[in-house]
């Protein structure tokens, strides 16, 4: 399954480097007219991780760039140290864009969405069998997030001690919201970035702990839809007699919220 | 700003293969401990592309692999070959894993979440300063996104004809939810995928066209959220009395669906 460093090289076109003056290989290495001729495929290679190494790891880079650079950076950045190429030629600032929900817009939690894209960085591929799998790892983890008492993760020397919530939703702004009511602190309170720190290493950990089971084919979903939400999917789902939504998650966190059936 | 195939080598650390053989660049080159150290620095070098052409691309690719996929894939593509690396040693098959709301959750639009991710690659880097333009650029796009009739793209040979409808929202389960109603079409059929791909389409020319705008130092934003939303947030966001809400985003979409202050 390892990928060697001169495999991937030899994938990226650039193996031409080999025989050739430095000078010289700008002109000898055409540029390729297809995109992603030069990635290696996926699934990139996978190794078991330390998930509670990553999660300190993840609670440190929240500190630096947020939740989305924080989980998809801690776990490429033990895949890097372990495996090398091609998570060495990663770019982890990119991951940046997805903080507090998208750009600050309070969409998918951040740490969420880098928890996916790594899943399928290592459990995808364009084999629709592999996006099946990916796809099953994410939902339970976005599941998990939603039904758990979070942040689960307590670093070694927390700045502040935390309150749990269970967000019912994979979206940032719920999640911050009814995680301020708790603790009554405000949104841009150091006791908050503390929590959402917490929170990406209560992801990453997770997520690694899921990846490790699936990598020797012991991953099992363990967080199903609640029984209200797959009664909505009954008559809104794929196959109903209205078969109007797609949503695979909790409906109830928005919808209902006055006791009667929701117009949009 | 364009980085030359040699830089970014040099930036990778694998330049040295330009003076060792192939077979013996495994052993010289050793694997980084720094996770990225081989990745060219953010922003990644863009030039003005074809808005015109990446929508047609971006509508094509959608039915490969869906919306995700599909407008990172065109927009990075159309830079693969216009420029070559660092494009294209990138995995375009990685963002599959946002398509229908990421793993078919529902949650953020798949178009947008790509969008947001290929701004970050070329307009955002660790500087606070780039970050803060990637993000603008970004919340342009998602609020061009909610406040506009879409699909806005039509294709040369479009599979049916389509319904327009103004989202409201970046999440992919309302606006697909929407677009069906209005169209009498189920989220399964055809026609809905048709749908998806002109909005695939649409989302990468929009995102085209302010890129090209932000490369000539010609970008404003023109989408600022409505008055209703800013009310919202003089009680909510950071520095008013509650101060427990982080969300750029339209409140009315999903909150006061029944005419009353919402209880989370």
């Amino acid at each position: 399954m390892k990928l060697s460093r001169r495999g991937w090289l030899k994938n990226a076109g650039i193996a031409c480097f080999g025989a050739t003056a430095g000078g010289m290989a700008t002109s000898l290495c055409s540029a390729s007219t297809t995109p992603s001729a030069g990635a290696p495929p996926l699934p990139w290679p996978y190794v078991k991780l330390d998930p509670d190494a990553v999660a300190a790891a993840a609670y440190e880079m929240h500190y630096k760039a947020g939740c989305c650079y924080a989980v998809s950076g801690s776990i490429i950045g033990e895949l890097a140290r372990k495996i090398g190429a091609p998570y060495t030629s990663w770019p982890t600032a990119l991951m940046t864009y997805g903080g507090a929900g998208v750009a600050g817009v309070g969409s998918l939690c951040g740490g969420l969405n880098a928890a996916a894209m790594v899943t399928f960085m290592v459990a995808g591929s364009s084999e629709k069998e592999k996006q099946g799998k990916a796809s099953e790892i994410t939902r339970d983890i976005f599941n998990w997030y939603a039904q758990t008492p979070l942040p689960s993760f307590r670093p070694a020397q927390p700045k502040f001690e935390n309150v749990q919530i269970v967000s019912r939703t994979n979206l940032c702004h719920i999640s911050v919201t009814k995680w301020c009511k708790a603790s009554k602190c405000k949104i841009s309170s150091k006791e908050r970035e503390e929590r959402c720190a917490c929170l990406s290493g209560s992801v990453a950990k997770h997520t690694v702990e899921l990846l490790n089971a699936h990598l020797v084919g012991e991953f099992k979903p363990a967080h199903p839809l609640s029984v209200e939400t797959q009664s909505c999917r009954k008559c809104h789902d794929k196959g109903s007699v209205l078969e109007n939504a797609r949503a695979q998650q909790d409906c109830g966190v928005c919808h209902f919220t006055n006791s009667s059936h929701p117009k949009l």
